[in-house]
């Protein structure tokens, strides 16, 4: 299959390496790149090189970013080529339309590197709904924030340490926003909930992030046999959806706890398959890239669009109704039952706990105690943690 | 598609009810069973009324055993059926004979559930492989032993407490020496191993089981900070292979120590997607039955045999080279360095390891030293437990 690359970067740079290395079959013939990007005889500047050329038959997108990437999309399936892409941004931005347009020019549109890096998550989800409706979501999906998490628990670094070292190891960017805030995720979220619940997610769904965890709350967790992990979540049920993402309390006993560096692991539930577990790289340019020649293979193979939106769920975020954790200096939230007070706790913060809400909520309750302790921590728990709460209080 | 079932007893019956409540395009249209075993117009208790029945295209077998369900298969490849298998035992006996008919005969032959139950382990070493060498396996594959350690890990309940417990709850047979001897794992990693190295595997793979763990070991293991686990392990490089069953002792920050109650988790490593783990149900009606439904709709959808046994790899035991921990009351093997005393150790064993052995020497101390002590335990060290083993001599 005759194929071209638009970015050439990191995880261009995978695919471009794969596909010459182990997969002759997959023949990459054009490279879009910014002039001075790589010296290759392939290399063009102008992308109608490649939409043009009616010989290319699938196009891989790994510049990132809404656009040109997604009107280089939308030209490329309206001219007949299959699409797969790395661009989390981009389709949880723009699936239907390009949903919409794979089926219609009956083309290709595959998506498995933009959620999980090498881990066969996508795949995992399209695969058990042949068979299953599936009900839950649940997993680490950023690689910078496991890491972050992951070396405080294991090394004592401060959140500062852990990030800078993050930074050194190219774990983390020189701005670890989108990371440590959640953003990422959310891409993902939205990519994998629309994928699993066969429903088009919401783009807003609710976020936290983990910028105002600190050793000290970690160690405050542990004390009590809890971990914590930015965790994308999500649930279908009697017709209705949610999704979120935010910082869970796990028991210590679960997999989550124990994700090592910047590995990935994310969760479904099927009916019949009960729970099943994906764990991998979830970045880097060869795992990423080895999910794109992976969807390359499909594509070559002759696999049509799979996706589908059939169902319209409503959304209802009292399906991921949870009680919620808040470390700050702000008064408490209404109803809130104090775990350990600012003296007490060690963190310098007040520990409480809010039963009943859910993540849109908890975010509002999260705000407005920002407006008072910026450095507000908030983290819901899960079912597994939560069930030693009640003996803590 | 038209499919007749081999056997309609657990794995059997969740196939049926799959196909019934969820996919009724593979329409189960004969059932062979043994007489009084089951009431539905589609039973019948002679095969050659599936055998001789030509439109039926896929036969699903779920009987266990090695006669006459090897027999019905080789009749039923040779009369141009596809089939798809949970019996692990007939296919770590007769994999290349059933290869061979199945590409003879342009069929396919399909066994995601022989391994790991619902986990979609075999479909992710053949993925895996589209682009890698897999060059590594390793998991837990069996429930009951997990269970067991886990309940001993988890509740302190001795061995035989668990055993019972297991029992109850029907995760172990009346008879558990198939799961807690490594049996039963042994036949999944010479199916596992000859799937993922493209070359058969041969039969008699060095194992050794659970059956004399005890509690008393298990707690002086996680005070050095580590647990064990009943592990398949297997190992390609350089044009030679090994494969094992064994007890590993593993650092209890690893996933697999906190694999919980009956679950299974298996790993593969390739060269650019890296690790791979695949976590799920192992066992049960519906898991199981999921990952034969999942088979067949790959038959429906026209796909033939890929598994390949192309390569010819050596026997070389030494890939799979560890430290081993020996729990015993007879003399210490040669070269062997004490860990702890019978006296000192809380097990009412002496606890020694031995560096630089493989597993099919390690069975040859292992059983040497169960002559003089019939309740010998033996288990290798993983290479992160073994990192710590130099600072506690």
């Amino acid at each position: 299959m005759r194929i071209a690359l638009l970015g050439c970067g990191t995880v261009g740079g995978g695919v471009l390496r794969i596909c010459r290395e182990r997969v002759p079959e997959l023949e990459v013939c054009r490279i879009l790149t910014l002039p001075g990007e790589l010296e290759d005889p392939l290399v063009t500047h102008d992308v109608a090189d490649i939409l043009d050329d009616p010989s290319i038959e699938c196009v891989v997108e790994a510049m990132g970013g809404i656009e040109p990437a997604h009107g280089f999309l939308v030209r490329a399936l309206e001219a007949k080529k299959s699409v797969v892409t790395a661009n989390k941004a981009v389709v949880a931005a723009h699936f239907a339309e390009f949903m919409e347009l794979a089926a219609r020019h009956d083309v290709a549109f595959k998506i498995e590197a933009t959620s999980g890096g090498g881990v066969p998550w996508i795949a995992g989800i399209e695969k058990a709904r042949r068979v299953d409706d599936v009900t839950e979501l649940s997993g680490i999906l950023n690689g910078t924030s496991n890491y972050l998490i992951d070396s405080m628990e294991r090394s004592g670094k401060t959140f500062g340490e852990a990030l800078a070292e993050a930074k050194e190891l190219g774990y983390a960017e020189a701005d670890p926003s989108a990371d440590i805030d959640g953003v990422d995720v959310q891409n993902k979220a939205i990519i994998s909930a629309t994928v699993a619940f066969g429903s088009l997610c919401r783009r807003d769904i609710p976020v936290l992030g983990i910028r105002h965890l600190t050793k000290p709350i970690l160690d405050a967790l542990e004390a009590r046999g809890w971990s914590v992990r930015l965790l994308m979540r999500a649930r279908q049920d009697g017709g209705c959806y949610a999704a979120c993402v935010e910082p869970v309390v796990l028991s210590r006993a679960s997999e989550e706890a124990h994700v090592p560096t910047n590995f990935n692991l994310a969760t479904l539930v099927g009916q019949t398959v009960g729970e099943l577990k994906f764990f991998g790289q979830g970045a880097g340019a060869l795992p990423t890239g080895n999910a794109i020649v992976q969807d390359l293979l499909d594509v070559a193979a002759g696999e049509k669009p799979r996706y589908a939106t059939a169902e319209t769920l409503e959304w209802d975020p009292a399906l991921l109704g949870a009680a919620y954790l808040f470390a700050t200096n702000a008064p408490a939230p209404e109803g809130a039952r104090l775990l350990a007070s600012a003296e007490g706790s060690g963190t310098g913060k007040a520990l409480s706990l809010v039963f009943g809400l859910d993540p849109v909520r908890a975010g509002e309750l999260a705000r407005a105690a920002a407006e008072a302790d910026p450095e507000t921590f908030v983290a819901s728990f899960s079912d597994e943690a939560a069930a030693s709460l009640e003996s803590l209080l």
